[in-house]
């Protein structure tokens, strides 16, 4: 049970969050916060959150959980806005995309990994973004990876893992690197492609016409390439060396593919589909 | 009114037009021909096609319509086959996913292209394939695209294009080699880079947790993935310089963006997502 809830950055992930713990009956309160007084009048009017201040430090008073649900690149000025306005007995969790960024950025900003810190990634999102897309139920059957530091207390990681697992989400812990990693092959990966695709088509001469003749199959494959491009530009910075090393992965084997394309190579091409086919198939099959 | 409607290799986009006309009331019969007999006895328990037959010159008598519907690699062979046993009015169109190489393998077989030829690609699918994935209204709102040559007789394209017309699709007519291109970009070049993925990620080390992990955009990323490999191994070759053409100006836009992230240019990968996320919203809205 949470006491007063405050979210910092009432957007999709914050608000859906705010909402299910509301519904469960797990709250007594939520307060948000950002610099956007707009959006939070509209969280109010929505009723996902219960009152808002702009001033974070007041807004974080008798909070005994704090939500940091800001893009990563403003992780870090979030953590030395909270600093020294915490309660006593206040968790703090955030669910940016890179977990290794947020630590580093907080012990930047508390002098070292805090043990009231408890970084999370709830694996769940639309290509929409902001409060009016946030909604019920967001997490229900997801995961959300808990990338708890050697400095984490064990109250605190239990009272995060208790507040996903209300959502009806998975939790399930790793370290940060490995997250990191993981999340940079199967996520950060997949958009540089969409984004860069649907860049690539814009610039073509046919451009009118390959928007215009796209079927299904290409609306789908894109759709990640509609979110929210200062949130992806922030994660891609924010773990760079993971999504750089997948990059190049990826690149190397695209390489290979064009060669054997131009090579006339058959069952290189009929080896490389059966094999992804399979793989997503059986992936699909136990997802 | 098509009298007897001949379909060569009854899958997925042979079997929905059929049960599209069949319904309509616009086939007296269906026929069905392919070299795989428990396929054809499928799609008569399916009620796909009223009977078959796997010698194709029995298949083919008084067929006013033949739809050829096999991947593009066996279309040079079945021209071969159907030549010679086509009544006088018959008419022939295709549906396959590159124009180019069936306008050549028709000319090939017949010694020019013939003026009953009507190639024609319905933009419709879905990553499954086989006569047990087709069905009615595969086509409806879709766009069928249809590539007549010089030789191309008027009556035949009339014929064709009702054929299509009657399944709900809208018809559009264009010169093969540009239906490639533009094919080749928002088709075969994300096919290619969906299989590519996917095998990429498969021989990564955390493997198993790249899947487990994965959340619903991979899932919508990758879909074309699981689409049959020799049919897609077939439009690859079949539409190679389009397709050549297409990945080289997407790994060519990939080197500059994985140069960006390297050298921490913000400013770059900032307004190559806005872009990309301003066309893409644009295209779903009119799309």
């Amino acid at each position: 049970m949470i006491n007063r809830l405050c979210i910092i950055g009432v957007g999709l992930i914050g608000g859906s969050l705010a909402r299910d713990l509301r519904r469960a009956g797990l709250v007594g309160e939520v307060v948000g916060t950002s610099r956007n007084a707009s959006n939070l009048k509209r969280a109010v009017e929505l009723g996902v959150i219960d009152r808002y201040d702009t001033n974070i430090a007041v807004a974080l008073r008798g909070a005994d959980m704090v939500v940091v649900a800001v893009p990563l690149g403003a992780m870090a000025d979030v953590f030395l806005a909270i600093k020294g306005h915490l309660d006593d007995d206040a968790v703090v969790t955030d669910v940016g995309s890179a977990k290794g960024s947020v630590l580093s950025a907080a012990a930047e900003a508390f002098g070292g990994v805090p043990d009231f810190l408890v970084p999370a990634h709830p694996i769940a999102g639309t290509e929409h973004s902001g409060v009016d897309a946030s909604f019920e139920g967001l997490f229900r059957n997801r995961m959300v990876i808990i990338t708890p530091a050697p400095e984490t207390r064990a109250d605190a990681l239990e009272k995060v893992r208790s507040m996903w697992q209300a959502t009806g989400a998975t939790t399930i812990e790793m370290c940060a690197s490995h997250h990191d990693e993981v999340l940079a092959a199967t996520s950060h990966l997949p958009h540089m492609l969409a984004y860069t695709l649907v860049d690539v088509l814009g610039r073509m001469e046919e451009r009118v016409e390959i928007f215009r003749y796209a079927a299904g199959g290409f609306r789908d494959f894109t759709r990640i390439a509609s979110s929210d491009p200062q949130m992806w530009h922030d994660i891609c910075f924010a773990n760079r060396d993971a999504l750089l090393h997948a990059l190049e992965h990826f690149r190397d084997d695209l390489d290979g593919a064009i060669e054997a394309i131009r090579r006339g190579d058959s069952e290189a091409i009929k080896s490389l589909f059966t094999r992804a086919k399979k793989l997503r198939d059986e992936y699909t099959k136990n997802g």
